[in-house]
């Protein structure tokens, strides 16, 4: 257990590299098996796992190994040898030296048949499956490839307050916050505040951050704090401009996700990732149920899309196209924000759109009103009282260029991506109205 | 202002190599000068600013030119000429169709001269300045930089919640929030949750996002919602393995910046961007307030930094190495939060450090405590209740590896690298205890 000069850390995955060498590699133990003889300790670090080896004897490190637990935290250097009989590799290291750094307490508190609910409550303990560390692995791509093209084609990173004197979505519940004498309440999106940048000149924008929704929904999709992705563009002709670019946006990334972990997506969650094809399928509203009609369905709500028809539609344009995208457009303004701009030759139809993977909606989109006027009288209409609104109104009252956005669930993305049943499968922690830690 | 074919919009910057064809161009209104015969109007978008000119006559055009009001948002099409006596480029456009997209109201509500109080209020007007358009272009290349450096060293990106059930920092005050029927409170950094992320076996983790403090501060560098940049790293020695981090990623994303936008930096701040060579001075605090003693100077707090002694200390290292940017290491254990870890042979003193730019600081970082009942010990010395931190308390029961990281302010940077005198002239929006909106 005496340290002589320590060589660096090496990642286990980099190990076969080292035969013949000392090596330090560090990690959480995996597995034990404490033989009259032999001691043998299984070592996990991200990226892989590896077999440790010490003859037993009367000397200190015998002692640190015998009292190892599982899923202590363990830094060790020894000598990487072949070793054609272990599993992992083939390769084992012979310890020379062992630092127990965190040394984990017994039982642990999760094992791998726990419930959804015991490892969101242990997520410092199963965050640490090969599964979980893959997860996060294709998260950290999937958002640097959208960021990349996002960069490519000019749009510029903003951060919008979370802390607002109003709501930011009209119908859905907001946070209130104690603050300073008065009540701010959480942003349920960057809406109002990606609209200001346009206003703002700054013509594409994005932002990845937190969305807040006081919702009381216990679903596999919903959560009260969410990961919201979101753009917004300048000087577009309509919203089917912003679902040309959303298709080449996520086209990419998924091609980018497919290339860097496909094989390992296909071994951790059995899915075959394979990128999109361009263009996706596109429906109206009415064309949509219009085709479920001619399938024998009728719509249950003959202006709108309800859950079943979205789950038909998705099945019938899968069966007709292969495609597992979908987005729908020109919902009718009804079921829309206020702020969302109608067709000039049909004002009960929004220029808005909801994009479906597999069934699931993963975005809303829209070309918004910027005209001050039309977007007082739209807000009127709605019988909102228009003093609250003042200050995202303002924002078009000085020259406020065409435009439109969308935001997108990263969590969404991610479940079906990689074929999870629920959002909180794929987050690093679950906000619900009865979970608030850990 | 009948359209026949419309070409694609060009950017202004781009217009040089499209002389002699017709073009479309949209952007706000700079200048008008409507003359007798003639008509000029300055176009100005994202990138540039190019003359319109339109020979004025009993026509559709000629009436819409004449209403036009500054900052209109309009859209343009005609033949880019050249035409050698025009300021802005030696080209100009004659103009076929133009399009009122969003009318400016008269007047506008702020000037060049307003004050920053009134840009801020008017935030969707101030913004379109050339120099704050050159603001969120930096903001977004210093980001992407950084990004690209973590994504190469192998750092995955977390987006840890907001919500919490407890405070995050103990000393700082936390903004409570209304959560269905209890109290949730805003995270005052992402600390605790990039440390389970650290204790579930993601080694290294970045996350940049919105922090809040409930400080009723009044100061050119505090608001009460900011951007935090911050990182985690497992399996360190020591808190110097942070600050060797942090030059690394500092000098790459500075380097980047200053290769992009070196030019406009100088140009419209008059800040000429050196990227900061390695490595950069650092000082123990003792050894800070031994060399302002050689000074002459006595510092008034005789264990830590005062903000005096942090002035001047940096002064006297930029005039002995000419560097702008300095760590001071090795805090007293009593000016630190709980959780960090402390010098085994000084348990007076954390392993922490400051990193400092002009005098300002921008980082603060340190080893964290990763023993449990060590982590515990100090908890109680605090006199803090264990109850409220248990949450935080358990990521470290089940092996924890060492780690530390460091909290770094976006705006802070921001401000230091454009030489502004105020985080809010650098971040899209200000929340100060007086200030919600817009």
């Amino acid at each position: 257990m005496t340290s002589e000069q320590s060589p660096a850390r090496v990642s286990i995955k980099a190990l076969p590299d080292f035969v013949g060498q000392r090596v330090k590699v560090c990690g959480y133990v995996d597995a034990i098996r404490d033989q009259k003889r032999m001691q043998f300790v299984v070592l996990r670090d991200r990226d892989g796992a590896v077999q440790l080896v010490h003859t037993k004897g009367d000397d200190a490190l015998t002692r640190a190994l015998s009292e190892l637990t599982p899923e202590s935290a363990l830094s060790v250097v020894g000598q990487l040898v072949s070793a054609p009989a272990a599993k992992l590799g083939g390769i084992e290291i012979v310890v020379e030296e062992a630092r127990i750094c965190g040394r984990a307490e017994t039982p642990l508190p999760i094992a791998i048949d726990s419930s959804l609910e015991m490892k969101l409550e242990h997520r410092q303990v199963s965050l640490r499956s090969p599964q979980q560390q893959l997860v996060f692995a294709v998260q950290t791509t999937l958002e640097h490839a959208m960021r990349e093209f996002w960069i490519a084609e000019g749009f510029r990173e903003i951060h919008s307050p979370k802390l607002m004197s109003t709501f930011s979505e009209s119908g859905a519940e907001a946070f209130p916050v104690k603050y300073f004498g008065t009540t701010a309440y959480l942003a349920q999106s960057p809406q109002f505040y990606k609209q200001m940048a346009i206003a703002g000149g700054m013509e594409k924008v994005f932002e990845i951050g937190p969305a807040f929704r006081a919702e009381r929904s216990f679903t596999s999709r919903h959560e009260t704090e969410f990961t919201s992705i979101d753009m917004e563009l300048a000087w577009i002709d309509s919203h089917h401009d912003l679902m040309a670019l959303e298709e080449r946006w996520l086209a990419h990334a998924l091609a980018v996700v497919a290339g860097r972990h496909g094989a390992d997506i296909f071994h951790h969650f059995g899915i075959d990732v394979v990128p999109p094809r361009l263009p996706f399928p596109k429906l109206s509203v009415a064309a949509a149920h219009e085709m479920l009609r001619s399938a024998g369905y009728a719509p249950g709500d003959t202006q709108d899309m309800d859950s079943e028809s979205e789950r038909r539609i998705a099945d019938l344009v899968k069966g007709e196209t292969g495609h597992d995208f979908l987005f729908i457009a020109d919902y009718p303004v009804s079921a829309r924000p206020f702020y969302h701009m109608r067709h000039a030759d049909r004002p009960e139809l929004a220029r808005s759109f909801d994009l479906f993977w597999g069934g699931l909606e993963v975005t809303t989109g829209a070309q918004r009103e910027h005209r001050y006027d039309q977007l007082v009288s739209q807000a009127e209409e709605r019988g909102y009282a228009i003093a609250p609104l003042q200050s995202y109104l303002n924002f078009f009252r000085y020259g406020c260029p065409p435009h439109g956005g969308m935001g997108v669930g990263l969590a969404r993305l991610l479940m079906r991506l990689l074929g999870a049943r629920s959002v909180r499968e794929v987050a690093l922690l679950s906000r619900t109205p009865t979970r608030l830690s850990p």
